[in-house]
């Protein structure tokens, strides 16, 4: 598949999911579904709203029809944003919209999206009353989200592939002496020229800053000699992309690779990785995707330096259920997608992270990522 | 000043917002501010963290010392990024950092930023308990946040400016044969190339599109003989741009230019623009800026086709307090910043929007947009 032909979710799977979603909260003993804006409103529509302070909400009350409260001068916007032939509810700005959608549903327990305002949820609450007990909606809605159907997972693979290109060109090019700053820039516009429809991070961790998972990329000048953490993705076609390689620069000078302590650290990890990557399969807990990217680490003794989980879901969020992390028991399902990234870290000095998005397949795991995971030594 | 010489925000204005902040929540009556990633936390510490579900928080205690919970993953970020000495706590994935946060606070009365996720809403209010009421700490850090400073003005004027680059670039360029998509994407990669650090939106709505205010950029092809509302902002340094040009295609045929009642609506547009421009000065409720928009447009029988307040708050956020609406009977302060917008709709036809950023000066309004505000006829 080329971007050219890149999937759109067709119409008729926005009312199946709304009619499950439905099913699913009368299942949770939950009367309604309110979702903000956020990926949850545009899974089960398809509608991409600007995260505005005016309240765009869907309701999917559990016995009824849903329906979206739209403020009125977006409502052009919503009717070409809503795929699904549901009421478009619009309010004025001297109106009240948190009465107008609640008012009458005669609630007593609510989901709200996990991603909704605070701004929101707070004059929800007050216009409901202390009696109407508030949940998180991703307690219904993670059961659908999690399982990627077709069209989803093509639209991944195509981010992933997007995002390969990217290390690729980037991989290629020159780092040493530019800023780090400088650098997530080139990847931002790579990200866009690759297909993606926005860049959403472009950690550049060099040196020291390579210890430092979710460091910024910062004026700090690339010097030959020493690792970059690339931990970059966007969207394309709403879907996430997320993928991690480390580099190291030479400056073209052979003396100035890669030290015997970083090979070995590194080579401790791409098994970790790899290990990660080959336990995926239906029925396996994701607490055990974590734990078999822990043993390798823990057994070289660099167990201190993983400090994060395994790994998190993706989809129409970059970070999303299921998480690799210790205690989460759920067992993984085909159609699941998720990164598979562990990490090792020693503060001050050095890291490394590699990171691919992968399936669960039917048998085992389906990796979208094909850029080689190896430690990249480049003269960058 | 130039974009090269961008203030930055000094240290010591960290120290003494977070100062000013805790003063005001006891001034008050909460116990303590709980602010999450956003505006909130970027204006009080300078850190602008990225918005992800591992909760990132910063507790001003009405009668203590502020300190920000982190997850151990982004402690390297949240040094480089908190741009003021206090304490990071660190969080592991397996810890509760809601409880971490809050356990020992001994609260019953807090205030919630307004852009904090639902997800960590509802899990501060578990561990809280029904006895703690919530509030949104607008109620609070507005009275700060509405009032710019000489830096946080000279920010909206680079922005402004760059932002004003933009429109003039994109009215002599092509535009009749190209979709509105395509040209948004030029904006959006003008703005960036002008001094943004992002975009944030395009509006480009075309024929009948112009009579939609919040219409996104669609794949419909721009044709000779109608007009286009061009809406367009992102950040520069954190701050917001936003400004609305009205243009009117004619392919180059002299017989495709405006017709007489769209330059009726537009001129009557433009008088109640520089009437609400006009009225803007300390002392003067929002909702009379509002007013003094709506009264010409009513006057003429367009009223109807105005159906949105007339301006918004900016700063950090795009949109903020204070509001220009109906209603709303704040007086204006000097270094207050908004929009000052108001739009003309005649659904299925065509429309028309005029919007500056303004500041209220001590004797009247600072327009920081030089744009020209009348139609653009150009051959596009």
């Amino acid at each position: 598949m080329t971007l050219a032909e890149r999937p759109v979710i067709p119409a008729a799977r926005f009312a199946d999911r709304l009619e499950r979603a439905a099913g699913a909260t009368r299942g949770a003993g939950l009367d309604a579904l309110l979702i903000g804006v956020g990926s949850d409103l545009r899974y089960l529509t398809g509608y991409a709203a600007m995260p505005l302070e005016r309240l765009t909400m869907l309701v999917i009350p559990a016995g009824g029809v849903p329906f979206i409260v739209v403020p009125r001068l977006e409502r052009g916007a919503a009717e070409a944003g809503v795929h699904t032939p549901i009421d478009i509810v619009t309010w004025d700005d001297t109106d009240d919209p948190y009465a107008l959608a609640v008012r009458d549903l005669g609630v007593r327990r609510v989901g709200v999206s996990d991603t909704m305002l605070a701004m929101h949820v707070l004059r929800l609450q007050a216009v409901l009353g202390p009696a109407v007990e508030f949940s998180l909606a991703s307690a219904v809605l993670r059961e659908l989200r999690m399982v990627k159907d077709p069209d989803e997972i093509a639209l991944l693979r195509l981010a992933a592939q997007a995002a390969d290109r990217v290390v690729g060109q980037i991989a290629a090019g020159r780092l040493v002496g530019r800023t780090e700053a400088d650098v997530a820039r080139e990847v931002r516009e790579r990200l866009v020229a690759e297909g993606h429809d926005e860049a959403l991070f472009a950690i550049v961790g060099s040196g020291p800053n390579s210890a430092s998972p979710h460091h910024e990329a910062s004026e700090r000048v690339i010097e030959a000699g020493e690792p970059i953490v690339l931990d970059i993705g966007g969207t394309l076609g709403g879907y996430a992309s997320d993928i991690t390689r480390t580099l190291w620069v030479t400056g073209a000078d052979p003396a100035a690779g890669p030290d015997e302590r970083f090979r070995h650290l590194f080579a401790v990890l791409q098994g970790a990785q790899e290990a990660a990557t080959r336990a995926v399969g239906p029925g396996v807990a994701c607490a055990a995707i974590d734990a078999a990217a822990r043993a390798p680490i823990e057994a070289e003794g660099y167990g201190e330096g993983f400090f994060h989980r395994t790994g998190h879901g993706i989809g129409l969020e970059g970070h999303e259920d299921p998480y690799l992390v210790a205690g989460n028991e759920l067992p993984l399902r085909p159609g699941m997608a998720f990164s598979v990234e562990p990490g090792i870290y020693l503060p001050g000095e050095y890291g490394a992270r590699i990171e691919d998005i992968a399936i669960c397949g039917d048998d085992g795991p389906i990796v979208l990522n094909e850029a080689p995971r190896g430690l990249y030594v480049v003269d960058g």
